[in-house]
């Protein structure tokens, strides 16, 4: 048996979302098929909407609706937190512990999927150094992120740019019992004053 | 920090695509930003090409392009079986076990949740019994499902059909150590001869 033409073209663009498997595909089909004209007609153009209105913002390629973000129009440059992906940034500002602007590079150094420096923006972070006194890399803590953070720093601290990384060490509310070795060690390493 | 307007709409329509939640939704509306402008309208048109196209074939309930849909219209009219969603019906397609035509509740009988015998399609079963043989109920075997069952059984009974249900016993490639109760005990009672 055939499922109709319309169904199976949608439950294929599902599947390009990334982690949507056919199962996850067909239900998200199935509940579009029962929406109101009203409320897909409303999902298809909020489609058309992010397209047309959504650009990387020119200075720290973020997404953003104009030319320059509303972090980069308004807050301290001095400090600038590079990251890897502009879900990063979300993460950062409900943190609420960073009050300077960001760099997104869109991707990290990684030799094994054939990514460089040159195909991450780079580049455009050196262009935006004037008048920097810190670059924060908080770059996942993982090879590639680690790789991207040393490289970044390679290249910065020779300008007299401070250049710092996120300390590493045990989780709020996590045990210590369960705690990877790489991370206790860290975290015993950079221990703090009380 | 305000994500653009058009990124939170967006997230919005993905989270009623049901059990979508908010970082799922706006991996997702990530990816659309990331689309080619092609892709993205291609996606949009899809859902409109769906809500056009898709509507319930006018016998079973089932999705269909037409009218009357492709197993309707030309499969084995004496033996129809019954389900809650026309996910089932994919999902019995599959096992290619079943050869007649279905008829799909669009729902189960469900005191706690207030849905009674009228809110899904009965009275539309019992209107295309003429020259039906047996109607195989295959509803989940759950609470509800098993209600839904016994009430379509107590109905189509007295009208000389004969009202069955798909075997319940132990999955292929179980463990007998870990099955149910329930399940075991109805396996030994309607136990085969080999």
């Amino acid at each position: 048996m055939k499922q109709p033409d319309s169904i199976v073209k949608l439950i294929n663009k599902f599947m390009r979302l990334g982690g949507v498997g056919l199962k996850t595909a067909q239900r998200y089909a199935y509940k579009v098929v029962e929406m109101t004209d009203e409320e897909a007609s409303e999902f298809a153009e909020a489609i058309y909407d992010v397209k047309k209105n959504v650009r990387y913002c020119s200075e720290c390629g973020n997404f953003s609706e104009t030319d320059v973000c509303e972090i980069c129009a308004r807050r301290d440059k001095t400090v600038v937190c590079v990251v890897a992906q502009p879900k990063d940034v979300l993460a950062i500002e409900k943190s609420g512990a960073f009050t300077g602007v960001y760099h997104v590079l869109h991707g990290t150094i990684s030799p094994l999927e054939g990514r460089t420096a040159d195909d991450i923006r780079i580049k455009e972070l050196l262009s935006r150094l004037g008048g920097v006194e810190e670059v924060i890399v908080a770059t996942n803590p993982d090879v590639e992120g680690e790789a991207t953070a040393m490289y970044i720093a390679r290249l910065i601290k020779p300008l007299g740019v401070r250049v710092t990384r996120p300390a590493q060490g045990i989780s709020m509310g996590s045990d210590i019992e369960y705690a990877d070795e790489v991370t206790l060690s860290r975290a015993i390493e950079t221990r703090t004053t009380l």
